[in-house]
């Protein structure tokens, strides 16, 4: 993974602190550790589910989806999978019947997903997907140790996983929470921590990605009132769940009150898909209120590439510039065209990230650097990055309207 | 369309002026009277595709696919349709293939539309596609009359639509632009036109929602320094990409230069999908800093319902409260619990929409509210709301890369 900045800042006592009470953090929040877990009880367990088993379906909302879709979408159309991942994380109940319309119970293994072990969605949609497959052998529960669903899964003896101490759903991907249902797809999920160890070990030991991401996070936090947003702008359609997970990574952890005020604060995450939204989203970058930081991710290698045809069209000779040109570099090219043009406006904030090419090892690596992100900014700004206060609100009045 | 403001406003001068803008505009801008077009040619035209045409794929990106898109995947889990719809929007060379291989190309029309006639993506995409059905009458082309696409298609012989007078890509969804995949597809589109007119009359005849788009509009202006988000959160999965479009409609209208001065200004869409997102973006929102507004849209009668069954699971007996309960009911639930938590808040400004039912009247009905408050919007806060000078540079330097 190369990170190129695009703005200046200089490194600080801020910076030399936050470093510090990241190194301490290690001690106490679990996901640092997660790229050199032991994974052979992840790869033991899945040796368990029959060959028969064609799909995998994750019932389960927020941190115990969007990680394992971020990394299985983003490899889905590049590598041949073993079976199929899907995801039940809305109540919505046409999305439910549609969902359900897709896949054959009887040849899905269901991995029920609840880290609290009470999510009302969850457990209203393993309800009812229980009154479809109500062979308990069809399902994995993951949960906290101790949780009411732990104890739910041991009495009808059923496979019960655990998430390891200290680590919150938004930064569990790295846990069995993503590793189990990407492994029974068939992906790498040792490449995949591999990619994230080495972010690990760039940051933590001096290696080039700890300058960036203090500077990037001091950078964040310095301006985060005149630049309150965050687009991250990704010129590849497999980033598109990436996007998503990055959005409840950034926006759930960063923003809320001040530790030591009673300040409300927060960055605002975007995730953008190009050449697309340079059709939607540019403009307002582009034009609109300069209160947004843009972060660009490209594909140096697709592979898979595809040449656009050497033909010219009568009347539209002057698109002949396009010819034998393969697409990645297409795409590329539109993307550092965008950078050129954002650049010469001189007031927004840019950056841009190139992943080699799609595969486990580098979504790992830009999952981690992400998260270590997050925990810096979120340090900077004064915040507790891993909790989520502002959501009990709406769930208090919804158990009261649901009389639990 | 039922619409609540939780926030205060009062009318005034400038909303008096702004609507008479808006009433004159409707001599120039064409998208005004899209609701009472005839609409036989169209159908005249649909009922030249042979039926054993399967699929539909649209080759077009921004405003020539988004308003298509948003459509189809709203009425596509609950409608019996004819016709498979397609998308190929990205010149990514993954998603092209990926697309390609869902599709059989002897059984798919293809839809080429660009309103300039030049757009590069499409055309680059279209080169690839031709190489792979290289027979003329799977292409139908939409474009501006006299177009250099124009010119091509005609020298082919194939056949050619023309987009109405002075509608802007972003406002073309009611056009051939959208009406024409959509009409392919079996969707109503008369239906849909129908939702667009009720909404048109009401706002320019003083029924309900001239008062509530006008107070609406004034409030997002007004306040636009203080609230520079506006977050859409759609209760209904089958809202995911008519947030997309309201996202391009949105950011692109309203973020640039001020008419009057050398500001930028501009309003930051933002599309969310509950309960899904409750896990995601609400801490920033309910927590962070007070910069966003938040509209909410739910389905009154989602028909297609399914209730949780009435089990008990053991140590889970808090949860027997959902039993029985339709998921209609408890989406609509959760969103009402969101809103009460954030009412709690005090300085959230937010509304909330309530469809009657999934359907096209419904939905074309939310489009032209939509296209209403951005003219409104944009002529309040003193921009074009019709052009996007903002993405000129980057095509200008990518022309440049590519020597055209």
């Amino acid at each position: 993974m190369k990170n190129k900045l695009y703005f200046h800042t200089t490194l600080n006592q801020k910076t030399t602190e936050a470093y510090a009470s990241i190194q301490k953090e290690r001690e106490t929040v679990g996901y640092y550790d997660l790229p050199e877990q032991d994974i052979n009880p992840i790869l033991e367990y899945c040796k368990q589910i029959p060959a028969q088993i064609e799909s995998i379906a994750v019932i389960g909302i927020g941190g115990s989806s969007l990680g394992a879709k971020a990394v299985y979408e983003f490899l889905k159309p590049v590598k041949n999978l073993q079976r199929k991942l899907y995801f039940f994380e809305s109540t919505d109940p046409i999305n439910i019947q549609n969902l359900l319309s897709k896949i054959d119970v009887t040849k899905t293994h269901f991995l029920v997903i609840s880290k609290s072990g009470t999510t009302v969605e969850t457990f209203a949609i393993y309800k009812y997907i229980l009154s479809k497959q109500s062979d308990y052998s069809y399902y994995t529960f993951i949960t906290d140790p101790n949780s009411a669903l732990e104890k739910y899964a041991k009495e009808l003896k059923a496979n019960v996983l655990h998430l390891p101490q200290n680590v919150g759903g938004r930064f569990s991907v790295l846990s069995t929470v993503g590793l189990v249902p990407l492994a029974l797809c068939g992906i790498d999920i040792k490449a995949l921590l591999l990619g994230a160890h080495h972010v690990k070990q760039s940051f933590f030991e001096q290696g080039e990605l700890q300058d960036i991401l203090l500077k990037k996070a001091l950078f964040y936090s310095q301006n985060h009132a005149q630049y309150p947003i965050n687009c991250l702008f990704a010129y590849s359609e497999s980033l598109k769940y990436f996007c998503e997970w990055y959005v409840q990574l950034w926006g759930e952890s960063l923003g809320k009150k001040q530790i030591h005020s009673a300040f409300h604060v927060g960055l605002t995450p975007i995730g953008l898909i190009g050449p697309k939204d340079q059709h939607s989203f540019l403009q307002l970058i582009m034009e609109g209120t300069r209160d947004k930081s843009v972060t660009f991710i490209q594909i140096e290698d697709f592979e898979n590439d595809v040449q656009i045809p050497d033909t010219s069209l009568p009347h539209l000779e002057a698109l002949d510039a396009l010819n034998s040109l393969p697409f990645s570099r297409l795409i590329n090219m539109q993307c550092n065209s965008v950078i050129e043009a954002l650049r010469d406006e001189e007031d927004i904030p840019l950056d841009s990230i190139l992943l080699p090419k799609i595969d486990a090892e580098n979504i790992g690596g830009l999952i981690f650097y992400y998260e270590l992100l997050t925990s810096l900014v979120g340090e900077l700004i004064d915040v507790n990055t891993y909790d989520q206060p502002g959501v009990e609100a709406a769930k208090i009045i919804l158990k009261k309207k649901l009389s639990i």
